[in-house]
């Protein structure tokens, strides 16, 4: 599992990939390692919508760490996720250590039944794992005409107000709203202020950061990132309110759906891959149609989204943007020109397919706005 | 309506008031202004629990706006919120510009219901008005077991990153979760990073301010608070997640429920008293004893609390906090002690009483942790 290069593998620092290829080479992955092609297909799915929208943390550089569960057994490749208790708009899904896209987009769906039925829906995950953007979930709802909210706990990574140390995990929260025209408003954020990764990259990079992103390992703010994360810990986004939005995640994710919690949650990068992680998420539907009407919901949502356009900018702003927007628009145009992936991306996708036996260069195109030397064989 | 003292009528600056005494006086107020003693009594109890928790700013401090209005006209003293459309777990209600304490409570106790047949109910509220502490009604679902939210819309008063100006209300979002041997978990926050009123108080007293706290006439970030609120805008806390998060409060309360919205609300306080302001709010309510075993589940919360309060704490810190934690210990020394008004809650429950034609001397007593000099007839 090392980043060692196997013959015919090989590390392109430079090349771009088309959203369609990007899935084909995650859903040939997750085949790879045991998981059916219709699993392998939503968890593909999840991945390469995520870069789409540019978001690089939660897209294909995932795939690695994951196809290492897969093979070492943490994940079941064969899992199959199930209901394991329901009401008349509610439920409990058992993810059975599946991948967590797979569970999740099951759990998703099952809330948008519920919602069909009852006007909204509420389904609890556990024995999930790492569920990748949690704005993927609240995407399927909206695209389904539904309002969706998706959010998941995590291993403990962020302080609360007066803590030395980690109190509550980052726990992602995402929503997604059907706008007619526009595409869905779509918020996916973290508890934190700023991610993990961000420090990370200062540190790397030996610069002092903001004293509002980290907690250093006295429990006080701190503007040196050289810490983190071994005894520094991210501070929770607006202090009190990020860390009271993450125990509301947590009880909703972790506490009602019967997952695992806090310290009782496995690292899906860190600990033994052999072993499942626990994770614990919830997802919301919300059927606006039936509730509102759907012609004079979408007409509100877009005229919300037109006033938010028209207002006034900021001295040197352009534009003022609704949730989701910029990502969209990176999403219109990796269709239009691929992906150009990131080297962190790119080295990890690498790793993957090496993992996989699977071929990089059958997926991947090269750009001029590539000034990178190709490496390829 | 003038701040100008009737005879038999005297501004304390120091008095206490018990929390039933407080409740009394908020109800007499309301009975006096035409309300039937029911809906009187579940407005006191609204804003007399809030000062036992300490949050003036939403307590007794704002039954002087609340009268005027009921007075004038804009508050319907004989409304009667009714269900305007409902299915399985939802209902939209129509407050009939009722006291928003009113129409409020009735939403969340059919959001209750809603629970206990479906396990998740949701609530649309329309033509309400300022609802006071949204934390009560997320207490209400909690008080009978169930996991509270409440949210609602306001008035633009928070930028948007990159707007000039105010986009969002400042939506408040609470959250309650029964707590077994402990109290309630309960987060009350707003999506602005700090009140308005705490800027206008460094503004009386002639402070800078944080540059996070404001955003300036030109959209950026400025620590003079002299132009607010007159051209000077509250700013999103976290940026764009308080942002986002407005606008999902937005959606809930406002388009999804028929509610006015963002510059179709009127100020409950500065606008025409006759003129209904149509606020919109949202409640939601969770049967987590059904969903996850009521033993269970309350285990869990006590665990994860008592996880917080033994974790260790920062430099200086004496306490890590949950949620809420903070007013119930205030409540507590409330019904112990009484509740010592702050002076500006004072002068306004005494204008109150004015209009009223209330004594306030039968509801207050004196204590000697107050210092000031009584000026009782």
């Amino acid at each position: 599992m090392a980043a060692q290069a196997s013959p015919g593998v090989s590390v392109k620092p430079g090349p771009t990939v088309s959203i369609d290829a990007l899935s084909r080479l995650c859903s040939d992955a997750f085949v790879s390692a045991g998981m059916s092609a219709d699993d392998a297909a939503i968890g593909a799915h999840v991945l390469s919508m995520t870069d789409g929208w540019g978001v690089f943390t939660h897209g294909s550089k995932a795939l690695r760490g994951y196809v290492r569960r897969l093979y070492a057994g943490g994940l079941n490749p064969h899992g199959s996720p199930r209901i394991a208790a329901e009401g008349g708009a509610w439920a409990v899904v058992d993810g059975d250590s599946s991948l967590g896209m797979v569970t999740s987009s099951f759990a998703m769906k099952t809330a948008i039944e519920k919602a069909r039925s009852s006007g909204i829906g509420y389904v609890g995950v556990r024995n999930s794992c790492h569920f990748g953007a949690a704005g993927y979930y609240a995407w399927l709802a909206a695209d389904a005409g539904f309002i969706g909210m998706s959010m998941a706990n995590d291993i403990p990574s962020v302080a609360a107000p007066g803590s030395r140390g980690a109190i509550t995990g980052s726990n992602p929260l995402a929503y997604a709203v059907p706008a007619g025209r526009y595409q869905p408003m779509l918020l996916d954020m973290s508890v934190a202020t700023v991610a993990g990764g961000k420090v990370y990259a200062a540190r790397e990079r030996g610069e002092s950061i903001p004293s509002t992103w980290l907690i250093g390992p006295n429990g006080l703010p701190t503007d040196d990132a050289t810490s983190y994360p071994e005894s520094a810990t991210l501070s929770p986004a607006a202090g009190h309110k990020g860390y009271g939005i993450a125990l509301l995640i947590e009880t909703l994710a972790g506490l009602l759906s019967g997952a695992a919690s806090r310290w009782g949650i496995r690292s899906w990068l860190g600990d033994d891959p052999s072993l499942p992680t626990g994770h614990g998420a919830a997802f919301l539907a919300i059927d606006c149609a039936t509730i509102a009407g759907e012609a004079a919901f979408i007409a509100r949502v877009e005229e919300l989204i037109d006033e938010v356009h028209n207002a006034p900018t900021a001295d040197g702003a352009d534009r003022i943007y609704v949730p989701g927007e910029i990502e969209w628009e990176k999403h219109a145009a990796a269709l239009r020109d691929g992906i150009h992936l990131p080297s962190d991306v790119m080295a990890s996708v690498t790793e993957a397919a090496q993992i996989c036996g699977l071929e990089l260069d059958s997926y991947f195109f090269e750009t001029s706005h590539s000034s990178e030397t190709s490496h390829s064989s």
